[in-house]
């Protein structure tokens, strides 16, 4: 699979597992993964997901307007850029964000989420 | 100097660099060198300023909003994730702009920019 199309299939997993299932999330990190996410870091896969599943909104809908892709530094590494909008349930207008991800291939087989950075893009 | 601190005298280089003598970027990229503007893929550090270089304005100002830094997986490597306003010159709206970029040291003892996403956030 080229990287573009493998770094669509990350994002599509990511969030879809975001505004279905934020628990699941765990997978997708390690205990050395960071997490930044407004100006909050937090590192390690169980504080990272108690970090998201804490947040004050429980239903939310992401839809993804861009996906950038460029090969990081490390063997088979990637770093991936988006952007989007945020829905949360209730609300009328849509937050709009921007993230990245470093990707790097575990043993398994897939990618881990390394770095993470978060912001929304306030008006 | 610690590395948000780092990160932040990085990016007003940057970006000062860029508002006054946008030529002056080709010391920050090496021919190893991504950037991805607005989904445009350019390689290699002339490649890279000749674009910069070319964009349809002339004279802007870009403000800062937020800087977020973490270590990359490459030793001393940086991941910076900037937001900000692109002001350009004879124009009333800002452009709200994401930005990210992966440091690495360089031998000279400073850091070059091996990669480096761009997005303008539309309305």
């Amino acid at each position: 699979m080229d990287p573009d199309a493998l770094a669509k299939a990350f994002v599509e997993h990511y969030y879809s597992t975001f505004d279905t299932n934020r628990g699941g999330l765990a997978n997708l990190y390690q205990e050395g993964s960071m997490l930044t996410f407004e100006g909050q870091k937090i590192q390690g896969a169980s504080n990272i997901v108690a970090k998201l599943t804490s947040l004050p909104f429980q239903q939310c809908h992401h839809s993804i307007s861009t996906v950038d892709c460029q090969p990081s530094a490390v063997t088979a590494g990637m770093l991936v850029f988006v952007s989007g909008n945020l829905q949360l349930a209730g609300e009328q207008h849509t937050l709009k964000f921007s993230q990245m991800f470093h990707l790097i291939p575990s043993p398994q087989g897939s990618y881990y989420v390394l770095n993470d950075i978060f912001r929304l893009n306030y008006a």
